[in-house]
């Protein structure tokens, strides 16, 4: 744990004491004084690595790309902390995403650092699921407003209900008493277009998760273990062509 | 990005600004003359096709059955522009179906294309399991239409209405607290029949779900490697052949 | 498709027009003795079955074990097949369990034989978890009946209850907005006993499932390739040895 | 069955009874003085468990760590049985957690031995994942708490509560229709939080459900077989080193 990993960690008990009532009301100086040192510190931080970073990379013209240190994890940084800076010392609301600092945990802690780079690792794996989900979504979208728009505009009245509703159909989260009972009373074959919708974008979700399974096992229990298998059968074809090769050249 | 993808997109953007009424008090001529370009656009570019695979089969009489100019996905564009000619240009509600016309995108998207035809093949592996669901769900819409259809009518009065609330409960939305307890107020003994059918129903879903993990898995890890170890364990055995046989018939 | 099964699927289609007002109001006793037949026929094959497995087993002595003439399939099929008996001809509730002779097709078709069986085969390896899922139930069904059955008479009133109760739980429905929420408000902590539960029991459900495709894996794509790279190994170990005595035995 | 498993299951078919009124106003004595003693006597097991263990651990200096007598499950029986104790003979409340006692079956049962063991053994592996979660709904709490805690006070009034609202929302239950579509009423453009949330929830719960899968996988059909394998080999390079040597040092 050095600092960095203290600094936030108190920061995010600081963070959850803003939330409270009692405590707000009683010392509420104090705890703006020790979040903006904490906010300081973090900016400061990450001041250093922007700096050591551009160092690495314009000096010594090798930087590590791995880690920390590499140019996505300063982007992901310098885009938290920039929003929680932002979003400091003005009215109630805005002040929600100063939360969003703790967030550079992730890139300090490795566990949370691979954990979040193998999802990221993932997407391009999963593009063409998540195309065809997209594809479903917007068309879905689109079908369900110039259908339902009339008469159920609160979920269906334009493209954005649209798509939250579908959304949620999507998670099955009431789904059917909530939102198909009542549109089947007025169009009676809605469920033409609802069911369908509801088994293919459970397909593409799946999909999704089949594909997470998949690239784990493979990182998991493969990799390694192909490429040692690989080795030793080279190895034992190796032996036999020197054995071969002395069986033939042996003078007889 | 072909010309057809670039139309299907910009026709995709065309039919979201159908759904707006704020553009369509404006400018309601030309975004429908827009639509009905891109619509001759696709309808020609679908003949061009049926075109050329006709001329392929027909006279060099070696069509290439994969990809694109398949006949399945000839005939999958030809139902879905198909479908989409015959919506438009009618009133509201039949204007829907018009929408479907992007799902040329997936047949022009290499991605989409893959992701659907892995889905297709794999419905002959679940072929069991689907008949199992059906099987359970005829039966259990036959049974529960016999016993609750005097007191539910909503829910249980014909076969459709069964066969819908039974889906609905295999997705496990509000099957217990919107149609199970007010069922058992009635028949104290409905559970006897709702859970064991929520089991088995949960039963059967997962395992079409355990189907597409193992098809993709096999598909996406094995395959190759298999067939290299294969080759790899034959070609070992050869030269332990050669090497005894060289052992045999030497002169000694 | 031998006799059996059209019998079965005409008779699914005629016990789907009972539960049809207009059919049973015109033609209610053609449909009676058409599905009075079915049962016959249905009754007679599964005796001729019954007689046919009983000679094999005591003459020949030697029955096949396999496949659909194997003891378990017969008592399934008696078993279906008196229910389905005993629920004719009664006043309409009872009347519900005829359609149960549908389930004679599961045994008849191959596809379906095989997806049951290997349902039941899977159960003896899930043994440790359904025992946890069970003592789970049974304990939270008595801790929640003991704490939460005065106030909440309706859900946790008796231990049948509580069970049901928590099998919903277990699948989620509801389970928040429905009970936990309801009951919070007299009991605060009650959350101590609920989340925990869900955990648990989501941890459970997640093993079984885990349970069934580590299964099916197995079963799927490896057995036979496990066999034949034993045999492979075996064969590399047997020419090696051979090899080996070859060249301490030649006289030198 | 060792006669501490039939007290226990004789205890808990007694802690049933103690549910049902019927009984308890005919017998309350009876059942009290029967479930004291299975209460005496699963002290005393347990009592004498832990002498056996201290002797073992003291004098012979070689305790076996594996199996029921280890220090983990002779400190969960501790716990577990100490809770029941402390549980009895008040009222009516606090008594529930007397049921916990049948818990000490997890630790008599191997099946449940071992199956809590491979959670157990599971918990490391998915830090990364669980601290994830863990910060998504720390982070998650004290936004909604800042953002929401004036017009909901029900729901993200303070930490506490918008920690379980947002578990209920990771489960997906009721998250629209009973918790985002009402607050997007009061806040139009919430669904930028909880829409993203329930993405990251859903995530990481399906990468700790992938540990799961993964893990058991690698235990169940790996393992033993590798190991297999990992022999044969070392068996054939042994052989063909032997007969390399062989060739090498013959007088020709």
């Amino acid at each position: 744990m050095d600092r960095l990993t203290v600094v936030i960690l108190f920061n995010a008990v600081i963070l959850g004491l803003v939330t409270s009532n009692w405590v707000m009301e009683r010392e509420e100086n104090v705890v703006h004084t020790v979040d903006r040192l904490c906010l300081w510190f973090v900016v400061a931080e990450l001041l250093a690595n922007i700096y050591a970073y551009c160092k690495e990379f314009f000096v010594s013209k090798d930087p590590e790309s791995n880690g920390r240190n590499s140019a996505g994890w300063i982007l992901f940084d310098f885009f938290i902390v920039g929003i929680s800076v932002f979003g400091s010392d003005t009215f109630s609301v805005l002040r929600a995403p100063r939360i969003l600092r703790l967030f550079r945990a992730v890139s300090v802690s490795e566990w949370l650092r691979n954990t979040v780079e193998s999802f990221v690792r993932l997407f391009p794996k999963m593009g063409g699921v998540f195309m065809l989900l997209g594809l479903v979504h917007y068309v879905g979208a689109v079908m369900a407003t110039t259908l339902f728009a009339a008469e159920f505009p609160d979920w269906f009245g334009d493209l954005g209900k649209s798509a939250f509703s579908l959304f949620q159909i999507m998670t099955l989260e009431s789904w059917s008493m909530g939102i198909v009972r009542p549109v089947r009373e007025v169009y009676p074959f809605a469920w033409l277009f609802f069911v369908p919708f509801v088994i293919v974008a459970a397909y593409c979700a799946a999909n999704l998760f089949v594909a997470l399974i998949v690239d784990t096992m493979q990182t998991a229990h493969h990799g390694q273990e192909v490429v040692e298998t690989d080795e030793c059968r080279k190895e034992v074809l190796r032996r036999l062509d020197e054995i071969e090769r002395k069986l033939n050249t042996r003078p007889e």
